[in-house]
C-alpha cells in the first residue's frame, strides 16, 4: 500500500460521505424518472444524465484513499453499497478489500466473481493475501497460488501457514537488508535503487551470508552518520526481534514497551524472515480489544450495521441461547424454594438484589484479574494473596451493602430476622463472587483460554443461581 | 525518551522479575538475620552481605530499560516496590514515572520528597512534564516552573493547557523542520548537526519564514533522492495535518487510516506547534479501550493489583452503589405485585428470566451502536431505520426464545394462559431492550459523553424493572 501522506484531511470525509450519498441519490432519482417516463427522447436525455452523475462519483472515488472508500463502504446500506464498489477501479479492488471490516468485507466479495477476485489479489503483498484468505473461496485461492511468481507463492505459503494469534500472522515481507561489511555510502547508493522504500521503513536489517540478522541500522542514524563509516560501526548490535512463532500478544507488549516502528521477525535460526510494522500491530490491538468488547457485550461478531434482520439474529443468537440456559437454572433454583416464597412473599422482592449486586461485585473482580493476567502479572506465588485480598474485600463490601439493604428490609417488612438472613446472604454470595472471580479466568488462563471472553458470562450465572441458592436457603432455614 | 532497540528481548522480562524478586528475598532474609543476632560481628558480617545483594540489585535495575523496570515495579507489593524505588537512579525516576500506570505511579510519588519529584521532571520533555502533571502536588509543579528555560517553559504551559482528549494532549515538541527552498545535501548537512533524530522521525517538516507548514520530507524520499534537489521540490505538499484542538479521536482515525508514524499538529493559521507519533497513539487507544473495559466491568480507574483491601474498596463502590439503587428499585416493583406473586408462586420463578434475556438483548444492541457511534457512522437520516431493524429483530427474538420459554412453562406449571403471558413479557421486554439499547448510547452521544460507560449499567437496570413490571403486569391481567 502506497503512503497516504498526499490524501486529503480526515474532517473532509464526513463531507466526502455526504456527497457520495447526494450523487447516490440523484441517480436514484435519475433511475426512478426513467422508470416512469419512458417516452422515446426522455430516455436518451435521463440515460446520459445518469451516466454523468456516474462518472462524477468514480472521479471522487479514484480520488480517495483505500481507506476512505471503506469507511463510505461501511457506512452505506447493502444495496448502495454494492452500487459504489462497482464504480471502484478493479486494480484497487484488493486494498480497499483490506480495509473494510469482516461483516462488510463478506458483503463485497460475495457479490465479486471469481476472476475479480483473483485480480483484486494480485494486486497485493503475499502477507495481505493471506489477511484475505480466509473469506475466499478455495477454489479462488488455488487461482491465487497458480498466478503469482515462485518467491511470492512461498512467501503466500508461508504467510497462511501461521496460527492466527502468532508474530508471523501480522509479519510483512517488505524488508530491505544490506550486509555488516559494506560502507554508508555503498548502502546509501543501494537504497537509490528504491523509487521510496517501503511504508515504515524506520531501519535497515544488517545480515550475513546465510540470512542471519546481525543488527539493524536505524535511518536516523544512517542520515547523521558519516558516509564513510561501514555499516557494522554504526549499526545496533542486539534489536529488538521477535520469533515467528510466537504468540503476537508478545510483539504487541514489545512495540509498546520500547516504542518500535518496526520489528525484524527471525526463525529458531536466527534467520531474517519478514518484519513487523506498528500498523500491523495497532490494528491487531483494536481487532483484539473489539472483539473481547463484542464478546462483552453478547455479539459474535462485529456486525454490519445494515446487516439483515436475518444477519443480526444469527449474530446474536449464541449468547442469548447461551443466557437463556443459565436463566432457567437460575429460575429452577427458585423453583425449589416455592414453598418458602409462598409463605413469604417478601422473598421474591429481595432475591433480585441479592443476585444482582453479586454479579457486579464478581465482575469488578474479574475485570481486575483479566487486566493483571494480560500483563503477565500473577504469579502462581502471588495468586493466593490475590485471593485473600479478593475475598476480605468482598466480605468487608458484603457486610456494608448487606447492612444498608438489611435495615431496608427489616424496615418495609418489619422482620428483624429478615434483615438478618438478607445481610448474611448478601455476604456469602459476594464471597462466592470473589472466589470464582479469580478461579474463572484464572482456570480459562491455564487452559490456554482467552479470560476476557465468556468469563463475564459464567460469573453472573454463578452469582444468579447462587444468589438464589444462598438468600433462600439461609430464609427457609432461620425464617419458617 | 532514547530509542530502545539495544535493549534485551522481551523474553527475558520475566526472568528480570524472577530474579529481582530473589535478590529482594536475599536481601530479605539478610535484613531478618541481622534483626534476630545482633552480636557485634555478626553486624558487621551481615550488613555487608546486604550491601553485596543491593548493589547487585542495582546494577540490574540500570541495565534495564524504563518500561521493564515499570513492569517489575507494578508487579512487585508495595513494600518491595518501594525498596525497589529507591534503589533506581534519581536520573531515571522521570522516565519510569513515565511507564508506570496510573495506581502505580501514585504509590511512587506519595513516596517521593518535593525536591526529588523536581529533579525528575527536569529529566523529562515538557510534553511529559504535562502528562505527570495531574498526579504531581501543586508546589511541586511550580518549582519545576521554575526551574525551566524560558522555551521549555512555554511548552509545558502550552502543554498543560490542553484538554484531556485534544490532539495537544498528544503532542510532543520534537520536531525537526526546514525550509523549502534549501538543496537536500544541506538539509542532510542540518541534520547531521543531531547526535541522532528524535524517536519517531520518519519525516521532516517544511517550514516557511512564519513557521507556517508547507509540507512534509519523508526520510525514506529523502535517502533514495539525489542530493542536489531542493527540499521544495521532493516533499509532500498536501501532508496529513492535525489540529491541537481537535478532539484525540480524530488523531487515531487518522494514523489507523493512513498508517502514519508521525503527524505534524498546526494552529488555527497552519503555524507548526508540534507533533503527534505513534506511539503516543498507541498508548491513548490502550488507555481509552481499558478504561472503558473497566467501566464495564464496574472499576472506576485500574487498580493496583496490591492496592491495599481499602484502596480496592474505595475503587468499588461507586458502581456497586449504583447497582444497590437500580436493584433496589427492581426489587419495589417485584413489592407492588406481591399479591399476584402469593397467588400463583411460579411467577417468582419465572420473573428473573424475562429480566434477564431483556438485558443479554439489550446489551447487543448497546455494544453494536456504541461501536457504530465511534465510526462516526450512525448520521441522523440512518438512525430511523437502525431503530426500525432493532425492533424488528427484538420482536423476532423475542417470539423464538419467548415461545420457548413459554412451553418449558406451560409443562412445567401445566398452564397454557401461563406459557403464553411468558411469551408475550418476553417480546415486550426484548422491545423496550431493543428501543433503550439505541436511545440511550445516541443519547448520551448527543449529550457529549462517552456512550461506551454508563450505558450498559442504565440498560440492565430499564430491562430489570421494565421486565419485572411487564411480566407481573400482564400476569395479574390475564392470570388471576
Amino acid at each position: 500500500m502506497p503512503q497516504a501522506l498526499e490524501r486529503k484531511q480526515l474532517e473532509d470525509l464526513q463531507q466526502d460521505l455526504h456527497s457520495v450519498r447526494s450523487l447516490l441519490e440523484r441517480q436514484h432519482i435519475v433511475l426512478s424518472l426513467v422508470e416512469r417516463q419512458s417516452g422515446p427522447n426522455q430516455d436518451v436525455v435521463e440515460a446520459l444524465k445518469r451516466k454523468q452523475h456516474e462518472v462524477e462519483l468514480r472521479t471522487k472515488l479514484d480520488s480517495m484513499h483505500p481507506a476512505d472508500v471503506a469507511y463510505i463502504l461501511e457506512a452505506l446500506p447493502l444495496a448502495e453499497r454494492l452500487t459504489v464498489w462497482d464504480l471502484v477501479k478493479a486494480e484497487r479492488d484488493g486494498e480497499i478489500l483490506l480495509e473494510v471490516s469482516d461483516a462488510v468485507r463478506e458483503s463485497l466479495i460475495r457479490d465479486m466473481a471469481p476472476t475479480e477476485l483473483v485480480a483484486a489479489a494480485e494486486g497485493l503483498d503475499a502477507d495481505e493475501i493471506a489477511d484475505l484468505a480466509p473469506d475466499l473461496p478455495q477454489g479462488v485461492i488455488d487461482d491465487i497460488f497458480r498466478a503469482l511468481p515462485v518467491e511470492e507463492r512461498e512467501q503466500l505459503r508461508a504467510a497462511m501457514s501461521y496460527p492466527e494469534n502468532s508474530v508471523g500472522a501480522l509479519m510483512d515481507f517488505d524488508v530491505v537488508s544490506i550486509r555488516a561489511d559494506v560502507t554508508l555510502e555503498v548502502a546509501t547508493r543501494y537504497m537509490r535503487r528504491f523509487d521510496e522504500l517501503p511504508d515504515h521503513t524506520d531501519q535497515i536489517f544488517v545480515v550475513d551470508r546465510d540470512e542471519s540478522l546481525k543488527g539493524v541500522l536505524p535511518l536516523a542514524k544512517l542520515i547523521v552518520s558519516d558516509l564513510d563509516r561501514s555499516v557494522g560501526e554504526i549499526m545496533v548490535n542486539e534489536p529488538v526481534s521477535l520469533r515467528a512463532d510466537d504468540d503476537a500478544q508478545e510483539a504487541v507488549q514489545a512495540f509498546e514497551r520500547y516504542d518500535l516502528v518496526s520489528a525484524p521477525v527471525i526463525d529458531q535460526q536466527g534467520k531474517l524472515l519478514g518484519r513487523v510494522t506498528v500498523n500491523a500491530v495497532v490494528d491487531f490491538i483494536r481487532d483484539k480489544s473489539e472483539n473481547e468488547a463484542l464478546a462483552q457485550g453478547g455479539l459474535r461478531e462485529s456486525e454490519d450495521i445494515f446487516a439483515s434482520v436475518w444477519g443480526s439474529i444469527r449474530n446474536r443468537w449464541r449468547w442469548l441461547a447461551v443466557n437463556l440456559v443459565t436463566a432457567f437454572i437460575a429460575s429452577r433454583v427458585i423453583g425449589a424454594f416455592e414453598g418458602a416464597i409462598r409463605e413469604l412473599v417478601a422473598l421474591a422482592a429481595l432475591m433480585p438484589i441479592v443476585a444482582g449486586i453479586g454479579g457486579n461485585s464478581g465482575n469488578q473482580t474479574i475485570t481486575m484479574i483479566v487486566r493483571a493476567l494480560a500483563l503477565g502479572q500473577v504469579p502462581l506465588e502471588r495468586a493466593r494473596k490475590l485471593f485473600a485480598k479478593e475475598i476480605t474485600v468482598a466480605m468487608i463490601n458484603g457486610l456494608i451493602w448487606g447492612s444498608i439493604l438489611g435495615v431496608l428490609a427489616s424496615v418495609l417488612y418489619h422482620s428483624l430476622s429478615l434483615g438478618l438472613v438478607m445481610t448474611a446472604a448478601m455476604t456469602l454470595n459476594l464471597v462466592l463472587a470473589a472466589v470464582m472471580g479469580v478461579m474463572i479466568p484464572v482456570t480459562m488462563a491455564r487452559l490456554g483460554r482467552d479470560p476476557a471472553i465468556g468469563s463475564s458470562v459464567m460469573i453472573t450465572a454463578v452469582t444468579d443461581s447462587g444468589g438464589f441458592f444462598i438468600f433462600l436457603g439461609l430464609a427457609s432455614i432461620f425464617l419458617l
